[in-house]
């Protein structure tokens, strides 16, 4: 397949990449309903975290498991996007994600770090940590896939 | 490890097991906060949907894969929990799902099915259609792996 | 992403289709060395068997869990690779695999069946059943990814 | 769930893990059928390796994707089993693997290591690595979920 890069030598393909990202972060409607918030972005890495309010939550009071994957997906979807070139759109293949603990906690951060940005095919490693009171605990792993549509705006068509 | 129950063979273990699901889907706040509806229901066997909605999108105005998930993994969880017995309440242990085409349709209808229902853990399977006037198409599968909790009653704690 | 075929439209795109899978499976070693057999192929649809021998188990007697993943993996190969056009080659980007019951059988048998069959990517669904005394009990499921190498002949470089 | 233990605390629960491993690993006929040696074994973590061979390969000349697996299971295996205590024996639920590189090399090493050991369930993120002339490039990446069987000795009935 493609040469990927390592995860010691990622460089952006886009000197706009940052801008790129967070415009394209601002557009998810979905981030906003959800109030959650794109709070670290490096080359191949991505932060997203949302704080725990009763409409995310499942019959037990903890953090619905699709919001905890929402989160890891949308971590993972930015670390690999600020890796691709211009003009084009990361989507989603798959992922696989273990829910390791309850959900409880008074905020959550999803972590996407990428481990093989090839030019067609991503894949990233992510971690969703409970924060409260200062103190962060693992509870959820996800490993994805993604891949790159060129020539596909990131984005609505108008 | 545990007898499983086969697919053609499954007898609930509770005989409250309908009212106990429904109530128990009646407490996901997230559900509600989404506007997801259960709409089928059997031993075994639940479908869960969803119309789109600005607020479920992501940036290109396809559903967002976090909502995908979260609808799959409520449809398996119901699966799994109808075959449970009395006083148990079910985890998903980890999830893995297949975005297979862009979430493009009126509404959105996940169908879970259990193919292994041990005492302890289950497998389902799970399929995610795009429903637009009247035609049908699908957009994701899961494969999920549930554990029971016995001694746990599915609420939170009053 | 590209139009996938639908499972019930699966018309292999090289009328060889079927030459080129058997003649592909001939020249794995790996089947070979396990005694593997491609007992059944049509499009879109691949069997793959092997019969319970010593030097397959794990510690315990059963059929090692990384055979009965090699034996899906490979099903579920042939299935994508039997609707791939002529002079592509595939690959396999992922799976996931649930082993459901222990694996005690005189012989295991695993069908591929492809779920979408697009262009670039496929995704398979695959079950692993053990048969004994002309029984049979499913014992894996799998949910694969694979990619179509286009201009990648599926043979080493002589 | 059950209080997992911490990845910067893992101590073994049974004094005698490294023995118990160790003697568990030489059991398994397919490790000693394709060649696999347990080459470096910690509490929570462990090693296995295999050299490249001819009637490990698939059509194209690379390790086959099932060997891959195979290894990476093994390793994940007795990363959980170090953790588990005496007179128990580890299940793979399931797991999903990435291969993220075509499998190219002298010889392959998967290396697992627990990030959430509990008292039931174990999940171990597990990495691939192909080794040429001394230098080595990650190939694969698992994530694996475990279920620890107690009472239920690691070894076949005599």
């Amino acid at each position: 397949m493609d040469q990927p890069a390592t995860q010691s030598s990622f460089s952006p393909r886009d000197p706009e990449w940052e801008r790129r990202c967070r415009e394209s972060f601002a557009r998810q409607h979905y981030m906003r309903f959800i109030g959650g918030a794109l709070t670290a972005l490096a080359p191949g890495r991505c932060s997203v975290e949302v704080a725990l309010k009763p409409e995310l939550t499942q019959q037990r009071g903890f953090l619905h498991g699709g919001v905890t994957a929402a989160l890891a997906d949308t971590a993972a979807g930015f670390a690999a996007y600020s890796l691709m070139p211009a003009g084009s759109s990361p989507l989603t293949v798959e992922f696989k994600i273990n829910l390791m603990a309850p959900a409880v906690g008074e905020r959550f951060v999803a972590t996407g770090q990428v481990v093989r940005g090839g030019r067609l095919l991503s894949i990233v490693d992510t971690e969703v940590f409970a924060v409260s009171g200062g103190r962060s605990k693992p509870i959820a792993k996800m490993l994805a896939t993604l891949i790159c549509m060129e020539g596909t705006p990131d984005r609505a068509a108008d």
